[in-house]
């Protein structure tokens, strides 16, 4: 018998999220669920664009390879990522409205709003939310109902008002007050950090991971959280407008502040390998299990785009 | 001793509405909530002007009378309204937004994008609904897991896209294209319908009814959901503007079809009457235990404003 040639950290990635990708495409299909009357056609094609948009699908990522680290896999776990990534959609679908950040264009197709109107935005959002929520609920997700109910609560936590949302509203607010160190770092870890965390902690969740795993892994998600977003002021400190495909310097530009452009370059990418070493020392304890996991990080902080 | 005067329908609406509101109050004070980094002022405030304003709480109501039903009290039966109500608020929210209904007022008081900015609006309906699985999810709902977990799967189902969120998406589409008559049963059965439905449902859920009950509850809550519609077509149709205390008129002038501008008054008030007929006749195995919601059924039907 021939040996399988492991695959490496990018094929990984693709494969997962095809994975997600098609599980999404499966549940956003117009077949009402029980309970449902109709799913309207035009709400349910935004929805469409806004979910299936061909991302990286890395919090899905670090939720399947979290559960796998405790020995969970298959649609149970795949379910629960999938509800995880309509949360991160549904809140770039918002993000990106006028009354927001006001953008045109994501991963170079028209926003959801501009490719349907305003309205339409706002509901698919809101639809994309919610969704998530039955998702995890439905009994099609094989969790025991305990472990289905702390997911939603912890998702619940991590995408409300102490979480993302309440980020995001921090962050409108940075614009016009531009908050000191300790604002920036409390604004980030609400607006990108609570749902990294998230997908770390759900997977633990999923994976029936005991109570100091599962602590492991949360800290092992905020490094994670707070490796992704100085990775991403890093980039739009330096990379030119080629390699990051859309206009940078567009923080500065808005008078956002980040930590990196507070202390410069160089101390953030000290930052972020101290960043790296403090994640792969979280998963001593699982061993080469999680080298996968190490390997996260390491992209996570080092990735160029 | 002295005995008790029963108190009347009014009576109890008001004080359910009110310990729905004090819940409300309670569950969106500034301390975060285990899991959640910081609750944003600006953002809590908005929360706060959408939720508290002292509107009938007409869906925990029929929640609460629902759960009493079966025999079911409490903390918990009231968090869960106190859920529902939160859903109820964050559709207003985005309903009253400038690129939805457009309204400058909601019961005299500016609408949150008013009060605040379109962008805190939006956020702050996003994190009432989020905040919604939260409060059902915490372990404070003193109910079993798998209870609270089908009512967050309800609760999905009736605010998503099979339901309100769904019907207001139909809704907007009716004002460029208005539906048939099948169109607006649909239409109204997940705007307005399902959460009411959901009220009704949630409530048997919560007291432990069997099956064959809670298919009851459900049936009494889509008569209650038609009944409360057409009560509102109807006062659209023929109310003063001072019986109303809004521009009347509104959904003609719209060009929103109604069943009660199609087939007109007469026809309205018979099929009201016949709603309530529908909703006793389905109470009546509960006997005596049921004639607050009897009540309730007229309450909704006859309401004059």
């Amino acid at each position: 018998m021939q040996e399988m040639t492991p695959l490496s950290f990018d094929e990984l990635l693709a494969v997962h999220a095809g994975a997600v990708e098609d599980l999404l495409r499966n549940l956003l299909d117009e077949r009402p669920r029980e309970g449902e009357i109709a799913r309207p056609e035009r709400l349910l094609a935004a929805m469409r664009h806004g979910a299936l948009n061909g991302g990286k699908r890395l919090r899905p990522f670090l939720l399947i390879e979290s559960a796998r680290l405790f020995g969970a896999q298959g649609e149970a776990v795949l379910r629960v990522a999938a509800a995880l990534e309509c949360v991160h959609c549904y809140s770039l679908i918002h993000d990106d409205l006028p009354a927001m950040d006001d953008d045109d264009l994501r991963r170079g197709q028209p926003t959801v709003h501009r490719a349907f109107d305003e309205a339409t935005a706002i509901l698919a959002g809101d639809s994309l939310l919610t969704y998530a929520f039955d998702i995890i609920a439905d009994e099609a997700t094989a969790l025991p109902a305990s472990t289905r109910l702390e997911i939603v609560l912890r998702l619940a936590r991590a995408a409300g008002i102490g979480g993302m949302a309440g980020g995001q509203a921090l962050d409108l607010e940075a614009e016009k007050a531009p908050p000191g160190e300790e604002g920036i770092v409390r604004l980030q870890a609400m607006k990108t950090g609570a749902l990294i965390r998230f997908a770390c902690e759900a997977g633990a969740l999923a994976g029936g991971a005991s109570p100091v795993h599962r602590e492991r892994l949360v800290a092992f998600g905020e490094a994670i959280g707070l490796a992704f977003q100085l990775a991403d002021d890093l980039l739009d400190l330096t990379a030119s407008s080629e390699t990051m495909g859309k206009a940078t310097g567009k923080d500065a530009a808005a008078g956002k502040a980040t930590l990196a452009g507070l202390h410069g370059e160089d101390w953030a990418r000290k930052q972020l390998e101290g960043l790296i070493t403090q994640a792969e020392e979280l998963l001593e304890p699982f061993g080469e299990k999680a080298d996968i996991l190490r390997e996260a990080a390491r992209f996570v902080a080092r990735r160029q785009h």
